[in-house]
């Protein structure tokens, strides 16, 4: 049987790795590469960097291209852009799997933050198996996320105390505005800066950027005009200067405010 | 100056623990515990299992009474009865950092899971500091969450494609029924087993208990009655069994049937 590990290996500190982790890595065969074409060469170092500590030497790297998404697309057409987008990397997948893993190897992919956070492996490995065209079992290793790595270099929590917690994705939260319910709100690729439509509004923000890594930027405070400028301005200018840029956001609303 | 660490140690399998908080075990003078009284013997054998292997020998363990927390009020009563246990609560963590911590010395509390979520840990800390009686600073190392197990055991994802995720607690779900919003719904500390309410209204449950220990028990499928009846019936079977359970699971909607 060809065995497949999906490992969350954190959210860009090396240190984030967990034993489980390690373990995994070393038990590997092969690693699985979807090249991203515009791949961020501070995170392929990185990656190298861990595969030069842990992994067994030498060891195999399969690379395929990853299909592009259209990410233009606008909200209605945006779940079929995205199945679409699926089924092609399922593709990849499986030729992967068919190709460049032998009967009894273990392959894995290595995950940025946690597998399950705004990731699609799992999803594309499902459908895989489903096709049935590739006999393989597959477990994940869960990872540090980069919503912990936030909270923990705010030194905060996600939540307060017996309250709920939101996390969406930017664009939803630029379509819906801020939600009736939870009282935080953690917001992931966010491209268009939804934070600056919600200054004056009561809410303090957490920010961070290249979490975990000697670039890290964390901001922070209530989330006035002034702060969601100064925000804008410092990630525009490290992704200027970087080439690319990884953020995440916790919006807090003091519980009672709503 | 002394030094105080938050460190996450992930849901249960010491495997979970990160490169950085073994780092960081390994550089603590004391670890503060506070006893619960009814510490589940488990957890207590599984946090000396960590110690022993990366803690340096020996090293010192303070430990003081973690104050009763009234869990019966209602709801209209509840954010008093926990604003008075969190001040209980910070000061016996004041008393930790007088009394325990000498200067230039570094404590540690080991925190299940991860310290940003559903932990009092921090906002007690924060309180402390507040306070002005104790010099010291601190820092968190974040763990793999509960919820990243969960999932991971059951390779499933927090969040369907590009949407929201909401993370609540049982007694809110019991409280404030089925939200609108979010696609899928993570419940902790959910001892009225909230999610037998909601069967037969289209969702799928993953559910999990033990999560990383060698008595982890997971169940998942369509939600109708008889999963419901199923899960509470192990869980209760469990508890018994070991004297404590703690449980989490996912309520997943699938897009668009709402």
């Amino acid at each position: 049987m060809k065995r497949i590990q999906v490992i969350g290996i954190g959210a860009g500190d090396p240190e984030h790795l967990t034993l489980q982790a390690v373990r995994a890595i070393g038990a590997t065969d092969v690693f699985f590469l979807l090249d991203k074409g515009e791949e961020k060469d501070d995170l392929a170092a990185l990656r190298r960097t861990i595969l030069a500590e842990h992994a067994r030497q030498p060891h195999r790297v399969a690379v395929v291209p990853d299909p592009a998404r259209d990410r233009t697309a606008a909200t209605p057409a945006y779940a079929p852009a995205v199945d679409d987008w699926r089924r092609r990397r399922a593709d990849a997948y499986e030729r992967l799997v068919l190709d460049e893993l032998a009967e009894g190897e273990c392959g894995a992919f290595l995950v940025w933050g946690d597998p399950a956070l705004y990731d699609s492996t799992l999803a594309a490995l499902e459908e895989v198996h489903a096709r049935g065209t590739a006999d393989f079992t597959w477990a994940v290793v869960p990872g540090v996320s980069s919503v912990s790595a936030l909270t923990a270099r705010h030194r905060t929590t996600l939540n307060q105390v017996g309250r709920p917690v939101r996390i969406t994705t930017g664009r939803r939260l630029a379509e819906e505005g801020l939600p009736d319910g939870p009282d935080d709100i953690v917001v992931m690729l966010d491209a268009r800066q939804a934070f600056a439509a919600l200054a004056g509004r009561g809410l303090h923000i957490y920010w961070g950027a290249y979490l975990g890594t000697p670039d890290e930027i964390l901001l922070s405070g209530p989330l006035d005009t002034a702060l969601a400028v100064r925000i804008s301005q410092v990630r525009e200018e490290a992704r200027a200067r970087k080439g690319w840029i990884m953020d995440t956001y916790l919006l807090r609303r003091p519980a009672g405010r709503q």
